[in-house]
């Protein structure tokens, strides 16, 4: 394909590239649909999701930066995959793979849209701005809604325990803690006394 | 499920809903699957070519509220369905079929969200706002890049004219004029001297 500029060719190879979201498959299912989802529309919903659930918000976050920080946070998964979160083997290689997988897929952009992107992936893991703290909350909020409205869902089909589902959900607690009587009341509805499902 | 409060409800069950655009199939195909994209993924996509294409924008834009009409833009397909744009008389439909949607889907959510959300719908439709026109030129460049990935898609698949082509993809021409070589020197390689491929 000719483009008009090399900045333009570098710009659209990116953004073909990213179209390969479309195909990793996260252990989450669809709610209305009998499959597992993928992680670009996995990624629309959590934006949708922040659009409605940001006046639970203790403080202020700059909303945009919340919306970036969702959109690029999961394009790593191209090259090193989804990893279940409940899958603690996979999850000590996880940093390293998706590393690479950065380096790589935001390298294919000009070099300072490449940086620009880079770090708001750096800044959606370290977890610690406002907005990332939200966007990672929301990034539990929204799985967690379709576990609870697939009968179970990830939980049930992997054994995951009732502490863990906890533990996983804490940052629900700490930004949105309106919700967290939610996550509770749904967990207890679930699991009862038992442990797993 | 139970929930805090009755909003907290409508969130939830307007989120819920909102799942089901990652069923709701589009012509475009997915560049690296032989399947077609749905309209929840294709979403995210538009959402990450605003943020990579924001600089060619001649005026400058609120790219927050850019990402809103993105994100939001397509819900009534729900129940209206994809309608194909180079289809003639699914489009004399098009309007009414998703005023209904609208109405519906975003009137799960509490009043005032839902207000705003339509709005945002209208905003894109009407097509005026600088930030709508960078929106609904960002939606022609996408599928514009996945059928020339995809030996031609849908204008092959749908026997699409050259000049059809041409006319849907003036938005990039109005809004992101420095792309629009980009389309005319593809539109000549695929086509030629031929009006359909």
């Amino acid at each position: 394909m000719h483009f008009p500029t090399e900045r333009i060719a570098q710009q659209m190879t990116f953004l073909a590239e990213a179209d390969k979201l479309k195909t990793v498959l996260r252990q989450t299912l669809v709610i209305c649909a009998d499959r597992q989802e993928n992680t670009a529309e996995h990624s629309w919903h959590l934006i949708l999701a922040a659009m409605v659930l940001s006046e639970y918000l203790v403080a202020p976050v700059n909303l945009l930066q919340v919306v970036k920080l969702l959109t690029v946070h999961d394009l790593v998964e191209i090259d090193a995959g989804d990893t279940f979160a409940y899958d603690a083997q996979a999850n000590t290689t996880k940093l390293e793979r998706e590393q690479a997988a950065a380096e790589r897929i935001f390298g294919l952009l000009p070099t300072d849209q490449a940086s620009i992107l880079k770090e708001l992936w750096q800044e959606f893991e370290a977890d610690t701005s406002p907005e990332a703290q939200f966007a990672n909350a929301v990034d539990r909020v929204q799985p967690f809604l379709q576990n609870s409205l697939t009968d179970g869902g990830t939980w049930k089909m992997h054994l995951v325990q009732k502490e863990q589902v906890l533990k996983r959900m804490q940052p629900v607690k700490r930004t949105l803690p309106e919700l967290w009587p939610w996550i509770e009341d749904t967990l207890e509805s679930f699991y009862g006394n038992k442990e797993s499902l």
